[in-house]
Protein backbone atom coordinates (compact mmCIF):
# COMPACT_ATOMS: atom_id res chain seq x y z
CA UNK A 1 0.00 0.00 0.00
CA UNK A 2 1.39 3.26 -1.24
CA UNK A 3 0.62 6.94 -0.14
CA UNK A 4 3.31 8.78 -0.22
CA UNK A 5 3.95 10.37 -3.37
CA UNK A 6 7.98 11.04 -4.62
CA UNK A 7 8.34 7.50 -3.11
CA UNK A 8 7.74 4.88 -6.02
CA UNK A 9 5.98 5.60 -8.87
CA UNK A 10 2.68 6.91 -7.89
CA UNK A 11 -0.16 6.71 -10.34
CA UNK A 12 -1.90 9.70 -9.36
CA UNK A 13 -5.64 9.59 -10.38
CA UNK A 14 -6.74 13.50 -8.58
CA UNK A 15 -5.10 15.63 -6.78
CA UNK A 16 -7.01 18.86 -4.61
CA UNK A 17 -6.10 20.89 -1.94
CA UNK A 18 -7.36 18.34 0.47
CA UNK A 19 -7.39 14.60 -0.78
CA UNK A 20 -5.27 13.47 -3.19
CA UNK A 21 -6.36 9.50 -5.14
CA UNK A 22 -3.86 6.91 -6.41
CA UNK A 23 -3.74 3.15 -7.15
CA UNK A 24 -2.55 1.25 -4.84
CA UNK A 25 0.40 -0.65 -6.53
CA UNK A 26 -0.70 -3.86 -4.18
CA UNK A 27 -3.84 -4.08 -5.36
CA UNK A 28 -6.89 -6.44 -3.91
CA UNK A 29 -8.57 -6.24 -7.26
CA UNK A 30 -8.20 -4.11 -10.91
CA UNK A 31 -8.61 -0.61 -10.03
CA UNK A 32 -8.48 -0.84 -6.34
CA UNK A 33 -7.63 2.92 -5.45
CA UNK A 34 -6.72 4.85 -2.15
CA UNK A 35 -8.19 8.51 -0.90
CA UNK A 36 -5.85 10.32 1.15
CA UNK A 37 -6.50 13.44 3.13
CA UNK A 38 -3.42 15.14 3.21
CA UNK A 39 -4.18 16.56 6.49
CA UNK A 40 -2.49 14.11 8.57
CA UNK A 41 -4.04 11.94 11.30
CA UNK A 42 -3.73 8.46 11.91
CA UNK A 43 -7.76 8.02 12.26
CA UNK A 44 -10.65 8.94 10.67
CA UNK A 45 -11.65 10.83 13.97
CA UNK A 46 -8.60 13.01 13.38
CA UNK A 47 -9.11 14.25 10.54
CA UNK A 48 -11.40 17.65 9.84
CA UNK A 49 -14.75 17.81 8.62
CA UNK A 50 -13.52 19.95 5.48
CA UNK A 51 -11.27 17.21 4.70
CA UNK A 52 -13.77 14.44 4.97
CA UNK A 53 -16.32 15.89 2.83
CA UNK A 54 -14.18 15.52 -0.38
CA UNK A 55 -14.01 11.91 0.40
CA UNK A 56 -16.85 10.40 -0.97
CA UNK A 57 -17.36 12.30 -3.78
CA UNK A 58 -14.40 11.25 -5.14
CA UNK A 59 -14.87 7.83 -4.47
CA UNK A 60 -17.91 8.08 -5.91
CA UNK A 61 -15.63 9.21 -9.50
CA UNK A 62 -13.69 6.74 -9.10
CA UNK A 63 -16.05 3.78 -8.67
CA UNK A 64 -17.99 5.20 -11.91
CA UNK A 65 -14.36 5.42 -14.04
CA UNK A 66 -13.87 1.55 -13.12
CA UNK A 67 -16.60 0.50 -13.97
CA UNK A 68 -17.11 -1.91 -11.44
CA UNK A 69 -20.19 -3.46 -10.64
CA UNK A 70 -19.63 -4.45 -7.83
CA UNK A 71 -17.23 -2.68 -5.03
CA UNK A 72 -16.71 -1.69 -1.87
CA UNK A 73 -15.56 1.41 0.36
CA UNK A 74 -13.57 0.76 3.33
CA UNK A 75 -11.30 2.66 5.57
CA UNK A 76 -9.53 0.95 8.63
CA UNK A 77 -8.63 2.32 12.29
CA UNK A 78 -6.23 0.67 14.01
CA UNK A 79 -4.36 -2.94 14.22
CA UNK A 80 -7.28 -4.80 15.34
CA UNK A 81 -8.91 -3.22 12.31
CA UNK A 82 -6.78 -3.97 9.67
CA UNK A 83 -4.93 -0.78 9.15
CA UNK A 84 -1.44 -1.25 8.36
CA UNK A 85 -0.52 2.49 7.84
CA UNK A 86 -1.15 5.38 10.84
CA UNK A 87 -2.13 7.85 8.34
CA UNK A 88 -5.64 7.62 7.28
CA UNK A 89 -6.89 5.94 3.80
CA UNK A 90 -10.23 5.30 2.24
CA UNK A 91 -9.68 2.17 -0.02
CA UNK A 92 -12.06 1.60 -3.47
CA UNK A 93 -12.11 -1.85 -4.09
CA UNK A 94 -13.92 -3.33 -7.25
CA UNK A 95 -15.30 -6.73 -6.45
CA UNK A 96 -14.88 -8.41 -9.74
CA UNK A 97 -15.51 -12.02 -8.44
CA UNK A 98 -15.42 -14.09 -5.25
CA UNK A 99 -11.63 -14.33 -5.10
CA UNK A 100 -10.28 -11.17 -5.72
CA UNK A 101 -11.17 -7.75 -4.07
CA UNK A 102 -12.37 -7.63 -0.42
CA UNK A 103 -13.10 -10.76 1.88
CA UNK A 104 -15.32 -10.02 4.21
CA UNK A 105 -16.72 -12.08 7.34
CA UNK A 106 -20.09 -10.93 9.24
CA UNK A 107 -20.08 -12.33 12.67
CA UNK A 108 -23.88 -10.34 13.11
CA UNK A 109 -24.42 -10.88 16.68
CA UNK A 110 -28.27 -11.79 17.96
CA UNK A 111 -30.81 -8.91 18.67
CA UNK A 112 -30.91 -7.96 22.06
CA UNK A 113 -33.35 -4.91 22.41
CA UNK A 114 -32.33 -4.07 25.82
CA UNK A 115 -28.76 -3.92 25.42
CA UNK A 116 -29.06 -1.35 22.38
CA UNK A 117 -31.92 0.61 24.20
CA UNK A 118 -28.99 1.02 26.81
CA UNK A 119 -26.41 1.87 24.39
CA UNK A 120 -28.22 4.05 22.33
CA UNK A 121 -28.80 5.97 25.47
CA UNK A 122 -25.21 6.06 26.31
CA UNK A 123 -23.95 6.95 22.68
CA UNK A 124 -27.19 9.97 22.56
CA UNK A 125 -26.14 11.73 25.07
CA UNK A 126 -22.05 11.73 23.66
CA UNK A 127 -23.53 12.82 20.64
CA UNK B 1 -29.71 -5.27 9.26
CA UNK B 2 -32.51 -2.24 9.93
CA UNK B 3 -32.67 1.13 7.45
CA UNK B 4 -36.26 1.81 7.61
CA UNK B 5 -38.07 3.32 10.60
CA UNK B 6 -41.11 2.67 11.39
CA UNK B 7 -40.67 -0.91 11.10
CA UNK B 8 -39.01 -1.72 14.43
CA UNK B 9 -38.13 0.22 17.46
CA UNK B 10 -35.12 2.08 15.75
CA UNK B 11 -32.42 3.32 17.88
CA UNK B 12 -32.08 6.63 15.96
CA UNK B 13 -28.81 8.11 16.89
CA UNK B 14 -28.94 11.38 14.33
CA UNK B 15 -31.01 13.19 11.66
CA UNK B 16 -31.12 16.02 8.95
CA UNK B 17 -32.70 17.02 6.16
CA UNK B 18 -30.01 14.60 4.01
CA UNK B 19 -28.77 11.39 5.87
CA UNK B 20 -29.53 9.71 9.51
CA UNK B 21 -27.92 7.21 11.46
CA UNK B 22 -29.04 4.75 13.77
CA UNK B 23 -27.69 1.34 15.84
CA UNK B 24 -27.65 -1.89 13.72
CA UNK B 25 -29.73 -4.41 15.50
CA UNK B 26 -27.60 -7.17 14.70
CA UNK B 27 -24.49 -5.53 15.36
CA UNK B 28 -21.11 -7.02 14.41
CA UNK B 29 -20.03 -5.52 17.87
CA UNK B 30 -21.30 -3.12 20.33
CA UNK B 31 -21.85 0.27 19.04
CA UNK B 32 -22.54 -0.76 15.06
CA UNK B 33 -24.55 2.13 13.47
CA UNK B 34 -25.37 2.69 10.29
CA UNK B 35 -25.60 6.07 8.46
CA UNK B 36 -27.90 6.03 5.29
CA UNK B 37 -28.87 8.70 3.15
CA UNK B 38 -32.24 9.80 2.45
CA UNK B 39 -31.92 10.13 -1.05
CA UNK B 40 -32.83 6.33 -2.67
CA UNK B 41 -30.23 4.53 -4.24
CA UNK B 42 -28.65 1.17 -4.84
CA UNK B 43 -24.60 2.29 -5.00
CA UNK B 44 -22.56 4.86 -4.00
CA UNK B 45 -22.77 6.05 -7.49
CA UNK B 46 -26.11 6.62 -7.73
CA UNK B 47 -26.13 9.10 -4.70
CA UNK B 48 -26.16 13.05 -5.32
CA UNK B 49 -22.79 14.87 -4.03
CA UNK B 50 -24.62 16.74 -1.29
CA UNK B 51 -25.71 13.73 0.54
CA UNK B 52 -22.42 12.24 0.65
CA UNK B 53 -20.45 14.86 2.08
CA UNK B 54 -22.74 14.45 5.44
CA UNK B 55 -21.52 10.80 5.54
CA UNK B 56 -17.99 10.73 7.20
CA UNK B 57 -18.48 13.88 9.25
CA UNK B 58 -21.47 12.17 11.10
CA UNK B 59 -19.19 8.89 10.91
CA UNK B 60 -16.34 10.39 12.83
CA UNK B 61 -18.91 11.66 15.24
CA UNK B 62 -20.76 8.39 15.80
CA UNK B 63 -16.84 6.97 16.33
CA UNK B 64 -16.14 8.87 18.71
CA UNK B 65 -18.99 8.72 20.98
CA UNK B 66 -18.66 4.85 21.04
CA UNK B 67 -15.11 5.14 22.20
CA UNK B 68 -14.13 2.68 20.30
CA UNK B 69 -10.39 2.77 19.55
CA UNK B 70 -10.34 0.83 16.87
CA UNK B 71 -13.16 0.58 13.99
CA UNK B 72 -13.93 0.21 10.44
CA UNK B 73 -15.97 2.48 7.90
CA UNK B 74 -17.25 0.03 5.09
CA UNK B 75 -20.19 0.52 2.29
CA UNK B 76 -20.76 -2.64 0.13
CA UNK B 77 -21.89 -2.62 -3.08
CA UNK B 78 -23.62 -5.43 -4.67
CA UNK B 79 -24.20 -8.96 -3.78
CA UNK B 80 -20.72 -10.02 -4.71
CA UNK B 81 -19.31 -6.79 -2.42
CA UNK B 82 -21.69 -8.45 1.02
CA UNK B 83 -24.53 -5.74 -0.32
CA UNK B 84 -27.97 -7.38 0.97
CA UNK B 85 -30.25 -4.05 0.87
CA UNK B 86 -30.50 -1.97 -1.79
CA UNK B 87 -30.37 1.09 -0.29
CA UNK B 88 -26.73 2.39 0.24
CA UNK B 89 -25.79 2.55 3.80
CA UNK B 90 -22.26 3.01 5.52
CA UNK B 91 -21.32 0.83 8.79
CA UNK B 92 -19.94 2.07 12.12
CA UNK B 93 -18.52 -1.28 13.08
CA UNK B 94 -16.28 -0.94 16.42
CA UNK B 95 -13.71 -3.87 16.33
CA UNK B 96 -13.16 -4.82 20.04
CA UNK B 97 -11.27 -7.63 19.35
CA UNK B 98 -10.61 -10.56 17.01
CA UNK B 99 -13.96 -12.46 17.12
CA UNK B 100 -16.19 -8.81 17.27
CA UNK B 101 -16.63 -6.48 14.63
CA UNK B 102 -15.72 -6.73 10.41
CA UNK B 103 -13.97 -9.71 9.52
CA UNK B 104 -11.40 -8.86 6.35
CA UNK B 105 -9.80 -11.30 4.40
CA UNK B 106 -7.20 -9.11 2.00
CA UNK B 107 -5.73 -11.33 -1.13
CA UNK B 108 -3.14 -9.15 -2.51
CA UNK B 109 -1.87 -9.27 -6.10
CA UNK B 110 1.59 -8.62 -6.37
CA UNK B 111 2.82 -5.73 -7.92
CA UNK B 112 2.47 -5.40 -11.72
CA UNK B 113 3.81 -1.72 -12.98
CA UNK B 114 3.24 -2.37 -16.74
CA UNK B 115 -0.46 -3.47 -16.12
CA UNK B 116 -1.12 -0.45 -13.21
CA UNK B 117 0.34 1.84 -15.53
CA UNK B 118 -2.10 0.93 -18.28
CA UNK B 119 -5.01 0.68 -16.14
CA UNK B 120 -3.70 4.51 -14.97
CA UNK B 121 -4.47 5.53 -18.11
CA UNK B 122 -7.53 4.29 -18.55
CA UNK B 123 -9.29 5.68 -15.41
CA UNK B 124 -7.59 8.68 -15.60
CA UNK B 125 -8.86 9.56 -19.01
CA UNK B 126 -12.51 8.15 -17.62
CA UNK B 127 -12.14 10.68 -14.60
Amino acid sequence: MLFKTGDIPSFKLFENDKVFAFLDIQPLSRGHALIIPKFHGAKLVDIPDDSLTEVLPLAKKIAKATGAADYNILQNNGRAAHQVVDHVHFHVIPKPNEDEGLGITWPAQTTDMEKLKALFEELKSKM
